[in-house]
């Protein structure tokens, strides 16, 4: 056979559970997107079509909404830990399950009277968790994706290579704008430790990197892309690894001498293609980067 | 001639533009996009290309930057009024200008020092307006879209007509979701009279909506839609006309019952397709309809 | 009362089915996207909640998979027609119907062998339907959107005005490229004629907005536009008004001068945003425009 | 210091150029979407904002526009090695150059006349390609994506793992639907050794892919699966690796029964979340696996 099969992974993809805990007449809330994913002895449903090891991704999905009432919905992190230890410890064919988790965030809705059942969707970024389970150690990576920030001043860029192409004109006052995606992973990896507290991990996580970016004065987006990462490792004990896919999202200052207008950093062109696109993994020290360089969407 | 041109109109579309004022050390940051639409003595250029009579769609976007120096960004709809007056009044063959303009809302980012300049994207609602100008009239129609609201409870479905084809069961206590596209027109169009207070407008009318959405105990999706539309007109003197496009967001309750489980309205599947459409106006009594029945995109 | 109700609308939107017909091994397939807006008496659901006159979005759903097995799918339009007449004769609350329809294309895989079953999505433009009833007679709009199309040459743009912001540079050889979005509208009003045969149609409006647009030569789009309505109108009997909505995708030619390089109308950057959007109705002369100015999504 | 750099890559993404070959009043278009990823001496930008390793973002995208004009287009496989070797030989601190390419393609609008210079988009597919350079060998990875296809029938699923949480029924006439995202890595990686002819190998690869697709009867769609990538490795020496995201496209058989109609497999639901989705690589026996197994966007 001059072929062979080689990794492999099937499960249902974006399960939209949505959770709703009644403590008495105020309702919390849980929106999730889950993706199951696994993998093992599969090798004759794809050489011959037997089914014979393969539990259906109909019932990946089922366990998805039944394990939202049977555990409930702590946290993405502590749901998905729960799922991806079910498929590998019941099922002797499955050898590992990656858990995927997008979550949406809500708000409670400003009433005059006493409702606490009204939400409206926060909006803002999406947070993101991916659980891998081999049987034996954990691998948690959580992030986010679509967080856009903006510094009006506060950023340069020049003393850069020129070669004959380059045209570019050096610049002491820009905007510097992205839309941060972002992924870091946690040295919880036993169950012998106590997991961290993932819901304040994520809100930690997120305040350092928005001051981060907030508080660097920047000569490139590089710079501004390692402190925010530095700065979350630094701060948060929890996490050994961060990568960040920054866009650099174009504000062009236009040009309004034509008519007769002097633009002081005013007035932009927010451009949509093309754009630059920094991506960069920052480490705790000595530890070993297990983050992929391509982040894909979870 | 067999064939007769009708209606036309015609302009550059989508110039994203940001603009930053500095009061000292604090930035504010407005964030449009405008499009815009001209319409008057275009036969020539259809008939037979003659463009004698046709300013540039170029020129029209030159126009959207010069002017957010020239005249500042108050408000989308101030800066709406500033470009239909300037195309309609500036050039003979335009007898009409339209002008859409959609707005990106940014807040601080909090941080420990002094910066005023560095913003997070909110990512809720975008909102909305289209200022329409032929010369001697004006028509603001306002609005919002995405803004994604739930209710947990205070919702039923009954007593409703059966047909051959009706399967559907009886709801007494059902999550009521939707994502609000709306579209409210103000009773201001004459330049003589004083503008509303646009933007102190726009926060009334979105947080008029949201609680009526939150305090209306639902028997239907449109006595909801009622209810908010009517309180919008009723609260705010300014709005004569409102119409909303409400997806009714399916949340269905996951039957686990073949799993040994009771899902008390604690576990749903949010759908995508397909999804129920109400569409309906709410009218100041004795005001005429303008709203098109189907909304459009800005 | 101070608030009324005024035009209102309710169904099921976006009901994706796919109907298979066997013709012994040899399969056809019809892949379509149905949306249902009834209206009628309506105002009670809104104004107070009760559903005695509500057909449930979920019934029209119903009666669409339904429909497509009881009268099979000949066409869009056909089914359509279908569809709004039984909403409208069926229910006595219901006094008007609309039916929306977007069809996907697929085309057959070529195999080596006799399979017949087997296809691939063509994938081009998406053809799209808008059938409304209202017991008397009918109304049908179809279309197409996303027909991307392009002119490498014949295309030019100068004499047009020139105001305080006009910087354009006149074209003499340019670049024209659209993504046609346009909705005809058929003449056939009333059971007693019959029926066009509604696919014919539709292979003949395309053919002929496409040649009509790769023969012009063009100094601007909007003559480009008249000449794609007025031959549908001249080659089609039974179409009495088309009206289109152009964006001008710009191709801008690359400056390569500054690497002392001739760019001979040979590298262009295509951008996304702005762009100019041109939109126009041609009409059969004497005859009255019902397409809406603003194109809506189907 | 705590934290360190770890892997790094930056360039400017999504350069959308177009070019057109004029060979006489026949014209012939290229349309790429290119995007630059560049790896090398860059700790001084991340550590201190020294820019004096950094090309521009700007310049590699003026790069994309000028070699264009300089090599032409003859495939994106090599233009993509062109752009490649230029940033890794020109510039010390580049060591790893990544170039990725979507490319649409283009089929002639059938004229009367002479005209051959009218395109419309074809729609289907979208083209990938990505190509590596460390300075010493090559990867080139192509692949496609959204490329969408059904077969009506010969397909069936049962026989498998049945748990606590299964309730799906065995189906033994169902429809198998999916929309290909794939990816395969040549075997060139030297210079010393000729070219692959890109444009025929991506024909063969598309055509042996869709004949295994329409030609299997089948079991599960991992076989499915197997056999597209199977037969693609043996019939394409220059292939050495094929990797699939095969989204299970849900198709439901609508019960009709309670309408009184039998569905003899004729009518059905196309579902759009959650979806199975099914992932493998296939190799040529003795091959390393090369491509990452989340496959990202190009």
């Amino acid at each position: 056979m001059p072929t062979i099969l080689g990794q492999n992974q099937y499960g249902k993809a974006e399960n939209r559970v949505v959770k709703i805990t009644r403590d008495g007449a105020t309702h919390h809330i849980k929106d999730l997107n889950v993706s199951v994913a696994l993998s093992g002895d599969m090798d004759d449903v794809h050489y011959n079509g037997s089914n014979a090891n393969v539990l259906p991704t109909d019932t990946t999905k089922n366990t998805v909404f039944a394990f939202a009432k049977e555990h409930g919905i702590e946290s993405a992190e502590q749901f998905g830990v729960h799922l991806a230890r079910h498929f590998v410890t019941s099922q002797d064919p499955i050898h590992r399950a990656r858990i995927r988790i997008e979550e949406y965030a809500w708000e409670r809705i400003e009433t005059s009277g006493e409702a606490k059942h009204s939400f409206v969707r926060k909006g803002q970024e999406t947070r993101l968790t991916q659980v891998t389970y081999d049987g034996e150690s954990w691998e948690v990576v959580s992030g986010l994706k679509d967080l856009t920030v903006m510094n009006s001043t506060d950023s340069e860029f020049w003393g850069y290579v020129k070669d004959r192409y380059t045209t570019l004109k050096e610049a002491y006052d820009r905007i510097l704008a992205t839309s941060v995606s972002s992924r870091w992973r946690f040295n919880w990896t036993d169950d012998a430790r106590e997991m961290p507290d993932w819901d304040a991990s994520y809100a930690r996580v997120r305040q350092h990197m928005l001051r981060a970016f907030a508080e660097t004065y920047s000569l490139s987006l590089q710079q501004t892309l390692y402190q925010m990462g530095s700065r979350v490792i630094e701060e948060c004990a929890e996490v050994d690894e961060i990568r960040f896919s920054l866009p650099n999202s174009h504000h062009f200052l236009v040009d309004l001498e034509a008519f007769g207008l002097k633009n002081e950093n005013e007035v932009y062109f927010a451009s949509d293609r093309p754009y630059g696109l920094i991506e960069a993994t920052v480490l705790r020290d000595g530890c070993e980067p297990r983050i992929p360089v391509d982040l894909t969407n979870l």
